[in-house]
C-alpha cells in the first residue's frame, strides 16, 4: 500500500485555527477508502517564522519537502508585523514558482443551504472552474525605483509572459473545458488596454484553440468580465486567466456564491514533478483571527482536492474527494452554518459536523 | 452669457444610439437652467473613420477641439473590424493622455425602481464614487515580445507609475472624500502580489494621508476588494484605484447595482488646461447594437456631469445636473425601464420619459 508524505504548513491567522478541522476530515476520509497517508508538520512558512528567523522558510526547505508527495497549506501574511510582500514572496509565491505549480484550479459553486450573495434569476446555479496562471504574468519582481525618494520618482514594473507559460495554462483549461458537460471556455483578457502583453495572449488562445473545435469559447475582458459574474455567473463554465486577473475572478466568484470561506483551491504541477499545494483561497484574515468563526470549509474542500490528486483523480483519492464534498453538502443543507454564511457554528463545530456527515 | 463650446464625439455602437438621448436632455437642461452650449459633432473617433481613413482621429485633432469647454463622447471599438488595442489607443486613451485627464470618476449608486443584482441586507444603499487613475500605470504600450513567433517567446509589458502621477490622483480621492459625509476612504492595492509598484503605491497613500487626518482609509488588495463590492457594497464611500483596478472596480460596482448601463464617467482634467470628457461607462455593445434596447441614462446622467463640471461643480451647471439627476430617478421609479433593467422600454422611450421628467 502506498503511504502518501504530507507536508502540513499551518501559517498564520485563521490558517491555525482552519487546519486542525481540514486534518482531521482528510484523515477520516483517507482512512475509509484505505489511503494510507503520514503527515509532516512544520512551524515555518508564517510570520512567526519570520520575526524569530529574519526569513520565511529554512535555507533548506526545498530539501525538507521537495520529496513529498503534496503540501497541505493554511494561510500566510500578518501585515501588522510583517509586509505582504515580504511574507507572500518568501512563503507560498516561492512554492508556486519554484515547484512549477503553474495551474491554480479553483471550482466556484453554489450549495444548497448557503444564501447567494446575487438576487440574479439563476444565481443558484452557479457551478465553474476559474483556471489561474500561477508562476508568471503580473506578479513579478521584476522593476524598480528612479529618482527614488523625490518628486520625480518613476516605478517600473514588469508583468512577463512566456508562450511556455502561457500555452500551457490556455492547454489545461481546454482540457478542463473537455471533461465537462458545457464544453464551455471563458479566456479573460484586457487586450484593449494591456496594448501587448494582452493582445498577444489572445493569439495565443486562438492558437491552442485550434486543437479544440468542440470547445465554444470566447475571449471577455476583464472590466466587463467581473460584472458579468454578479449579473450572469450560472452562464460561466471554465474560466482560464493570468495571475492576476485569476486572482481577482477567484474571489470575486466565491463571494458571489456567498462567502469566501468556501472556496478551495489546488496549486498544481500536473507533471508531478514536484510537490503540488492545497490551500484555501482565503488569507489569514486578521480581523477573524482568535475567534474561532473562521469556516473551515475552503481547508476540507482542499483537502478534498489533494486526496484525489494524490491519485491521478481516480480511484480512492477520487471517492474520498467526492465523499467529503457529499459531507460538505450534507452539512450546509442541515445548517450547520458559520457567522459568514450567517450562523453560529464556531470552527470545530463545523468540522465535526462535517466529519459527522463522512 | 458665456457659451460653451461641446466636441459631440458619438463613436461606434450603441454609442450612436444613445447619444441623441444624452444630448436632448442635456440641451433641454441647460435651457432650463440658462446655460447656452454650443455643440459641434465631429464624425470622427470611431471605427468607421478607421476604415476609411486607416486612422481613428484626423491628424490635427487636437486643433480641431483643444479649445473646446468639453467632450461628450458615446464609445468607441468594434472589434470585428478593427482590433480593440488599435481603435481604443487611437481614440479615447489618446483623449485621455494627450488631454491629461488624470481623473476619471465613477459615481456607483442604487436608484429606487431599479432591481439590485444582489441580495446581501443593505445592498440597495450602495451609493460610493470610484476615483479611477486615468492615464498612466498598467494601461502601457511599453514594451515588447522577444523570439516572436517562435516557442521561446517572451513577452514584457511595463507598468509606469510616477509620483507625479500617483500623488495626484491619491490627493484627488482625499478631497472628495473630504467633500462627503462619511469622510471614508478605500485605497485599492495589490502589494502582495505585484512586488514593486503596489507597495510603493501604498507608500505614496501613506504619504497623502498625513494631509488627511480627518479620512478614515484603508488598503485593500483588489481581490477581496471585489469579493467585499458584492459582500458588503454600501461599506464604500470613495475608492482610488490605479489605471487597471479602477477600470475593473468600475464596471464591477454598477453590475452590483443591477446594470452598467447606467453608469456615467467624467474623464477629468481638474486644472482646465484641456478639456475634459463625458462618456458611459459601458462600451459600443455590439451584442445589443442595432435593437434600440441600450439604456442612455449613462449617457445621460454623464452629460450632468459635464454640465456641473462646466461651471466648476457650482451655479447653473450644478443646478442643471441636480435636475437631471432627478429627472432619472424619477423615471426608473416610475418604472420606465430598458430590457438591462427588466423593462421593455426602448433607448428613445427612456430618453423621452426623462426629458419629461426634468
Ligand atoms: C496572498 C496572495 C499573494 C495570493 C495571490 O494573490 O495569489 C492570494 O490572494 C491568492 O489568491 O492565493
Ligand atoms: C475601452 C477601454 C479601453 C476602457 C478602459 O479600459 O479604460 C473602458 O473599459 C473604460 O472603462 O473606459
Amino acid at each position: 500500500m502506498t503511504t502518501y508524505n504530507i507536508a502540513v504548513i499551518t501559517g498564520d491567522g485563521i490558517g491555525k485555527e482552519v487546519m486542525p478541522e481540514g486534518l482531521k476530515v482528510v484523515q477520516a476520509a483517507a482512512e475509509k477508502f484505505g489511503l494510507s497517508l503520514n503527515f509532516h508538520h512544520f512551524d515555518w512558512g508564517g510570520c512567526d517564522y519570520y520575526l524569530e528567523h529574519n526569513r520565511m522558510m529554512p535555507e533548506n526547505w526545498k530539501d525538507i519537502v521537495g520529496d513529498m508527495d503534496a503540501i497541505y497549506f493554511g494561510a500566510v501574511g500578518w501585515p501588522d508585523t510583517v509586509p505582504d510582500h515580504i511574507s507572500l514572496w518568501g512563503s507560498i509565491l516561492t512554492f508556486r514558482r519554484e515547484f512549477d505549480q503553474y495551474i491554480n484550479m479553483r471550482p466556484v459553486r453554489t450549495f444548497e443551504g448557503v444564501k447567494c450573495a446575487l438576487s440574479t434569476p439563476k444565481a443558484n446555479e452557479i457551478d465553474f472552474i476559474v483556471v489561474r496562471e500561477n508562476t508568471e504574468g503580473e506578479y513579478s519582481s521584476i522593476g524598480g525605483i528612479m529618482y527614488e525618494g523625490t518628486d520625480r520618482e518613476v516605478v517600473l514594473q514588469q508583468s512577463v509572459f512566456s508562450r511556455h507559460g502561457t500555452d500551457r495554462v490556455l492547454k489545461y483549461a481546454f482540457e478542463t473545458a473537455m471533461r465537462r458537460e458545457a464544453k464551455d471556455l471563458t479566456v479573460a483578457t484586457k487586450s484593449n488596454g494591456m496594448a501587448i502583453s494582452m493582445p498577444w495572449w489572445d493569439s495565443r488562445a486562438e492558437a491552442v484553440a485550434q486543437d479544440y473545435p468542440e470547445i465554444s469559447w470566447t475571449k471577455q475582458h476583464i472590466d466587463i468580465l467581473s460584472a458579468r459574474f454578479v449579473m450572469n455567473p450560472e452562464r460561466f463554465d471554465v474560466v482560464v486567466a493570468s495571475n492576476l486577473f485569476g486572482d481577482i475572478l477567484s474571489d470575486l466568484g466565491p463571494a458571489c456564491t456567498g462567502t469566501i470561506g468556501l472556496a478551495p483551491s489546488a496549486n498544481l504541477n500536473p507533471e508531478r514533478k514536484f510537490p503540488s499545494l492545497f490551500e484555501p483561497v482565503h488569507g489569514s484574515a486578521p480581523d477573524i483571527y482568535g475567534k474561532n468563526i473562521a469556516n473551515p470549509i475552503g481547508m476540507i474542500w482542499s483537502g478534498a482536492l489533494m486526496l484525489s490528486f494524490l491519485t491521478q483523480d481516480s480511484g480512492a483519492g477520487a471517492s474520498a474527494h467526492d465523499a467529503i464534498v457529499t459531507a460538505i453538502e450534507k452539512t450546509l443543507k442541515g445548517a450547520t452554518l458559520t457567522p459568514d454564511l450567517g450562523g453560529e457554528a464556531s470552527t470545530q463545530t463545523m468540522g465535526d459536523a462535517i466529519l459527522a456527515n463522512l
